[in-house]
Protein backbone atom coordinates (compact mmCIF):
# COMPACT_ATOMS: atom_id res chain seq x y z
CA UNK A 1 0.00 0.00 0.00
CA UNK A 2 1.18 3.33 -1.01
CA UNK A 3 1.44 5.99 1.70
CA UNK A 4 1.39 9.57 1.38
CA UNK A 5 3.50 12.60 2.92
CA UNK A 6 0.08 13.68 4.61
CA UNK A 7 0.10 10.44 6.00
CA UNK A 8 3.68 10.11 7.59
CA UNK A 9 4.43 13.60 8.91
CA UNK A 10 1.48 12.80 11.85
CA UNK A 11 3.05 9.17 12.40
CA UNK A 12 5.95 10.96 13.00
CA UNK A 13 5.41 13.57 15.40
CA UNK A 14 2.97 10.54 16.74
CA UNK A 15 6.33 8.71 17.41
CA UNK A 16 8.26 11.49 18.37
CA UNK A 17 5.76 12.09 20.78
CA UNK A 18 6.04 8.57 22.38
CA UNK A 19 9.57 8.82 22.57
CA UNK A 20 9.45 11.73 24.90
CA UNK A 21 8.11 11.81 28.46
CA UNK A 22 4.93 13.01 28.70
CA UNK A 23 4.36 16.88 29.66
CA UNK A 24 6.10 17.87 32.98
CA UNK A 25 2.80 19.12 34.69
CA UNK A 26 0.93 15.63 34.08
CA UNK A 27 4.13 13.94 35.63
CA UNK A 28 4.31 16.30 39.11
CA UNK A 29 0.62 15.48 39.67
CA UNK A 30 1.30 11.90 38.63
CA UNK A 31 4.23 12.11 40.77
CA UNK A 32 3.14 14.14 43.89
CA UNK A 33 0.09 11.55 44.32
CA UNK A 34 2.81 8.93 44.34
CA UNK A 35 4.45 10.25 46.94
CA UNK A 36 1.79 10.94 48.94
CA UNK A 37 0.44 7.81 49.20
CA UNK A 38 3.88 6.16 49.73
CA UNK A 39 4.05 8.31 52.71
CA UNK A 40 0.63 7.55 54.17
CA UNK A 41 1.60 3.70 53.61
CA UNK A 42 5.17 4.54 55.46
CA UNK A 43 3.70 6.21 58.09
CA UNK A 44 0.75 3.61 58.78
CA UNK A 45 3.50 0.86 58.43
CA UNK A 46 5.87 2.36 61.23
CA UNK A 47 2.85 3.12 63.59
CA UNK A 48 1.72 -0.48 63.44
CA UNK A 49 5.44 -2.05 63.84
CA UNK A 50 3.91 -3.80 60.57
CA UNK A 51 7.81 -4.67 58.39
CA UNK A 52 6.26 -6.16 55.75
CA UNK A 53 4.29 -3.16 54.71
CA UNK A 54 6.91 -0.74 55.74
CA UNK A 55 9.58 -2.53 53.35
CA UNK A 56 7.24 -2.40 50.32
CA UNK A 57 7.64 0.91 49.25
CA UNK A 58 11.23 0.75 48.89
CA UNK A 59 13.17 -0.35 45.85
CA UNK A 60 15.03 -3.60 45.60
CA UNK A 61 18.27 -1.86 44.87
CA UNK A 62 17.37 0.89 47.25
CA UNK A 63 19.85 2.71 49.86
CA UNK A 64 19.07 3.98 53.09
CA UNK A 65 21.08 6.88 55.06
CA UNK A 66 20.08 6.36 58.71
CA UNK A 67 22.14 8.79 60.86
CA UNK A 68 24.37 7.40 63.18
CA UNK A 69 25.62 4.55 61.01
CA UNK A 70 26.85 4.34 57.10
CA UNK A 71 24.45 3.41 54.39
CA UNK A 72 22.13 0.82 54.14
CA UNK A 73 21.88 -0.52 50.97
CA UNK A 74 19.74 -2.73 49.69
CA UNK A 75 16.18 -3.93 50.57
CA UNK A 76 17.20 -6.88 52.45
CA UNK A 77 19.39 -4.69 54.53
CA UNK A 78 17.41 -2.17 55.08
CA UNK A 79 14.41 -4.48 55.76
CA UNK A 80 16.25 -6.27 58.55
CA UNK A 81 17.37 -3.44 60.62
CA UNK A 82 13.50 -2.45 60.11
CA UNK A 83 12.78 -5.35 61.68
CA UNK A 84 14.83 -5.19 64.52
CA UNK A 85 13.55 -1.68 65.29
CA UNK A 86 9.85 -2.58 64.93
CA UNK A 87 10.81 -5.85 67.88
CA UNK A 88 12.42 -3.15 70.17
CA UNK A 89 11.05 -0.14 69.58
CA UNK A 90 7.01 1.18 69.38
CA UNK A 91 6.67 4.01 67.31
CA UNK A 92 3.41 6.03 67.65
CA UNK A 93 2.02 9.31 66.05
CA UNK A 94 4.67 9.15 63.10
CA UNK A 95 3.48 11.85 60.81
CA UNK A 96 4.97 13.04 57.32
CA UNK A 97 4.56 16.82 55.79
CA UNK A 98 5.88 16.41 52.36
CA UNK A 99 6.67 20.05 51.35
CA UNK A 100 7.79 19.47 47.89
CA UNK A 101 8.78 17.39 44.81
CA UNK A 102 9.79 17.74 42.06
CA UNK A 103 10.07 15.09 38.87
CA UNK A 104 12.14 15.09 35.68
CA UNK A 105 11.47 11.14 33.64
CA UNK A 106 11.95 8.44 35.65
CA UNK A 107 13.53 10.50 38.60
CA UNK A 108 11.83 12.30 41.38
CA UNK A 109 12.70 13.57 44.39
CA UNK A 110 10.45 14.94 47.69
CA UNK A 111 11.46 16.69 50.91
CA UNK A 112 9.47 17.98 53.69
CA UNK A 113 9.58 17.13 57.58
CA UNK A 114 8.70 14.34 59.64
CA UNK A 115 7.99 13.53 63.32
CA UNK A 116 6.96 10.86 65.59
CA UNK A 117 7.04 9.53 69.07
CA UNK A 118 8.91 6.40 70.43
CA UNK A 119 8.81 4.05 73.43
CA UNK A 120 10.99 1.09 74.20
CA UNK A 121 9.26 -2.47 73.95
CA UNK A 122 10.84 -3.13 77.50
CA UNK A 123 9.03 -0.35 79.00
CA UNK A 124 11.01 3.05 79.31
CA UNK A 125 10.99 6.92 78.89
CA UNK A 126 8.85 8.36 75.50
CA UNK A 127 10.92 10.23 72.86
CA UNK A 128 9.52 13.10 70.25
CA UNK A 129 11.46 13.32 67.19
CA UNK A 130 11.09 15.70 64.52
CA UNK A 131 13.48 15.81 61.52
CA UNK A 132 13.60 16.35 57.70
CA UNK A 133 14.12 13.97 54.80
CA UNK A 134 15.45 14.30 51.07
CA UNK A 135 14.25 10.93 49.47
CA UNK A 136 14.82 10.29 45.71
CA UNK A 137 12.20 8.06 44.25
CA UNK A 138 12.61 5.94 41.08
CA UNK A 139 9.99 5.33 38.37
CA UNK A 140 9.42 1.36 37.91
CA UNK A 141 8.58 -0.70 34.62
CA UNK A 142 4.97 -0.87 35.72
CA UNK A 143 4.91 3.17 36.12
CA UNK A 144 4.70 3.30 39.88
CA UNK A 145 7.30 4.79 42.14
CA UNK A 146 9.78 3.50 44.65
CA UNK A 147 11.47 4.81 47.50
CA UNK A 148 15.32 4.37 46.25
CA UNK A 149 17.29 6.75 48.02
CA UNK A 150 15.98 8.10 51.55
CA UNK A 151 18.38 10.46 53.85
CA UNK A 152 17.27 12.33 56.93
CA UNK A 153 18.25 13.96 59.83
CA UNK A 154 16.92 15.41 63.17
CA UNK A 155 16.06 19.01 63.96
CA UNK A 156 17.50 18.46 67.45
CA UNK A 157 20.80 20.39 68.50
CA UNK A 158 23.28 17.71 69.13
CA UNK A 159 22.84 16.81 72.68
CA UNK A 160 19.48 17.46 73.50
CA UNK B 1 8.79 15.93 -5.12
CA UNK B 2 7.40 12.81 -4.31
CA UNK B 3 9.44 11.26 -1.37
CA UNK B 4 9.42 7.35 -0.45
CA UNK B 5 8.71 5.12 2.49
CA UNK B 6 12.38 4.21 2.82
CA UNK B 7 12.85 8.61 3.17
CA UNK B 8 10.23 9.34 5.54
CA UNK B 9 10.86 6.67 7.89
CA UNK B 10 14.24 7.38 9.04
CA UNK B 11 13.30 11.66 8.70
CA UNK B 12 10.82 10.31 11.69
CA UNK B 13 13.70 8.89 13.79
CA UNK B 14 15.51 11.43 13.61
CA UNK B 15 12.74 13.84 14.42
CA UNK B 16 12.14 11.64 17.34
CA UNK B 17 15.48 11.83 18.73
CA UNK B 18 15.66 15.47 18.76
CA UNK B 19 12.66 16.03 20.38
CA UNK B 20 14.09 14.31 23.12
CA UNK B 21 17.02 14.42 25.82
CA UNK B 22 20.51 13.52 24.57
CA UNK B 23 21.61 10.49 24.86
CA UNK B 24 21.49 8.60 28.73
CA UNK B 25 25.30 7.95 28.94
CA UNK B 26 26.46 11.27 27.42
CA UNK B 27 23.98 12.98 30.41
CA UNK B 28 25.68 10.82 32.99
CA UNK B 29 29.52 11.71 31.80
CA UNK B 30 28.72 15.12 31.66
CA UNK B 31 26.52 15.32 34.97
CA UNK B 32 29.40 12.99 37.06
CA UNK B 33 31.80 15.56 35.80
CA UNK B 34 30.21 18.42 37.03
CA UNK B 35 29.80 16.85 40.43
CA UNK B 36 33.25 15.81 40.65
CA UNK B 37 34.12 19.56 40.06
CA UNK B 38 31.12 20.98 42.43
CA UNK B 39 33.20 18.55 44.97
CA UNK B 40 36.63 19.73 44.50
CA UNK B 41 35.15 23.24 44.92
CA UNK B 42 33.00 22.83 48.47
CA UNK B 43 36.02 20.56 50.02
CA UNK B 44 38.97 23.35 48.82
CA UNK B 45 36.66 26.50 50.55
CA UNK B 46 35.59 24.46 53.31
CA UNK B 47 39.50 23.58 53.90
CA UNK B 48 40.31 27.20 53.18
CA UNK B 49 37.66 28.79 55.21
CA UNK B 50 36.20 30.76 52.47
CA UNK B 51 32.61 31.52 52.58
CA UNK B 52 32.27 33.49 49.20
CA UNK B 53 34.01 30.30 46.96
CA UNK B 54 32.07 27.68 48.89
CA UNK B 55 28.50 29.37 48.30
CA UNK B 56 29.25 30.29 44.45
CA UNK B 57 28.04 25.81 43.92
CA UNK B 58 24.63 26.95 45.54
CA UNK B 59 21.54 27.90 43.87
CA UNK B 60 19.78 30.71 44.45
CA UNK B 61 16.92 28.77 45.73
CA UNK B 62 19.13 26.26 47.57
CA UNK B 63 17.96 24.43 50.37
CA UNK B 64 20.76 23.09 52.95
CA UNK B 65 19.62 20.20 55.30
CA UNK B 66 22.15 20.22 58.33
CA UNK B 67 21.65 18.16 60.87
CA UNK B 68 20.30 19.61 64.64
CA UNK B 69 18.28 22.02 62.59
CA UNK B 70 15.38 23.23 60.52
CA UNK B 71 16.44 23.27 56.88
CA UNK B 72 18.24 26.61 55.63
CA UNK B 73 16.18 27.75 52.74
CA UNK B 74 17.35 30.15 50.52
CA UNK B 75 21.09 31.13 49.15
CA UNK B 76 21.40 33.93 51.42
CA UNK B 77 20.40 31.86 55.08
CA UNK B 78 22.66 29.34 53.64
CA UNK B 79 25.43 31.69 53.46
CA UNK B 80 24.84 33.53 56.52
CA UNK B 81 25.25 30.42 58.64
CA UNK B 82 28.88 29.40 56.35
CA UNK B 83 30.16 32.38 57.09
CA UNK B 84 29.36 32.34 60.96
CA UNK B 85 30.84 28.48 61.29
CA UNK B 86 33.55 29.89 58.87
CA UNK B 87 34.62 32.49 61.71
CA UNK B 88 34.32 30.18 64.21
CA UNK B 89 35.26 26.67 63.27
CA UNK B 90 38.85 25.92 61.21
CA UNK B 91 37.99 23.02 58.81
CA UNK B 92 40.62 20.93 57.68
CA UNK B 93 40.98 17.61 55.68
CA UNK B 94 37.28 17.99 54.03
CA UNK B 95 37.16 15.22 51.84
CA UNK B 96 34.26 14.13 50.36
CA UNK B 97 34.06 10.49 48.19
CA UNK B 98 31.43 10.58 45.51
CA UNK B 99 29.63 6.78 45.39
CA UNK B 100 27.18 7.48 42.28
CA UNK B 101 25.46 9.91 40.69
CA UNK B 102 22.08 9.15 38.54
CA UNK B 103 20.89 12.40 36.13
CA UNK B 104 17.40 12.69 33.80
CA UNK B 105 17.37 15.76 31.90
CA UNK B 106 17.88 18.65 34.34
CA UNK B 107 17.33 17.05 38.18
CA UNK B 108 20.57 14.73 39.17
CA UNK B 109 21.73 13.05 42.34
CA UNK B 110 24.68 12.34 43.62
CA UNK B 111 25.47 10.35 46.69
CA UNK B 112 28.29 9.45 48.97
CA UNK B 113 30.18 9.96 52.38
CA UNK B 114 32.27 13.09 53.51
CA UNK B 115 34.90 13.36 56.48
CA UNK B 116 37.04 16.15 58.05
CA UNK B 117 38.48 17.15 61.37
CA UNK B 118 37.21 20.59 63.06
CA UNK B 119 38.66 22.75 65.56
CA UNK B 120 37.48 26.02 67.29
CA UNK B 121 39.39 28.91 66.21
CA UNK B 122 39.25 29.92 69.84
CA UNK B 123 41.04 26.77 71.18
CA UNK B 124 40.09 23.58 71.89
CA UNK B 125 39.90 19.83 70.77
CA UNK B 126 39.81 19.05 67.52
CA UNK B 127 37.34 16.92 66.39
CA UNK B 128 36.95 14.26 63.42
CA UNK B 129 33.42 13.66 61.70
CA UNK B 130 32.48 10.87 59.23
CA UNK B 131 29.08 10.71 57.51
CA UNK B 132 27.15 10.51 53.94
CA UNK B 133 24.93 12.75 52.20
CA UNK B 134 22.53 13.01 49.78
CA UNK B 135 22.77 16.25 47.34
CA UNK B 136 19.88 17.22 44.27
CA UNK B 137 21.68 18.90 41.50
CA UNK B 138 19.60 21.43 38.93
CA UNK B 139 20.92 22.53 35.21
CA UNK B 140 20.91 25.94 35.26
CA UNK B 141 19.88 27.86 31.83
CA UNK B 142 23.35 28.05 30.70
CA UNK B 143 23.63 24.25 30.68
CA UNK B 144 26.20 24.41 34.69
CA UNK B 145 24.63 22.65 37.16
CA UNK B 146 23.73 23.86 41.13
CA UNK B 147 23.46 22.17 44.59
CA UNK B 148 19.84 22.07 44.62
CA UNK B 149 19.11 20.54 47.61
CA UNK B 150 21.31 19.27 50.33
CA UNK B 151 20.68 16.64 53.32
CA UNK B 152 23.62 14.80 55.03
CA UNK B 153 23.81 13.39 58.95
CA UNK B 154 27.00 11.99 60.77
CA UNK B 155 27.62 8.11 60.64
CA UNK B 156 28.59 8.33 64.78
CA UNK B 157 26.23 6.84 66.49
CA UNK B 158 24.00 9.19 68.88
CA UNK B 159 26.49 10.14 72.18
CA UNK B 160 29.79 9.26 70.81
Amino acid sequence: MKRTLSYWIPTGVILMLAGCATSPEADVDAFEAAVLDTWETYSAAMNAGDTDLWISVWDDEGIQMFPGAPARKGKSVIEEAAREAHAALDFEEFTINNEEVEVFGDLGFARGNYSYVVTPMAGGETISFEGKYLTIFKRQPDGSWNVYRDCFNSNAPPGT
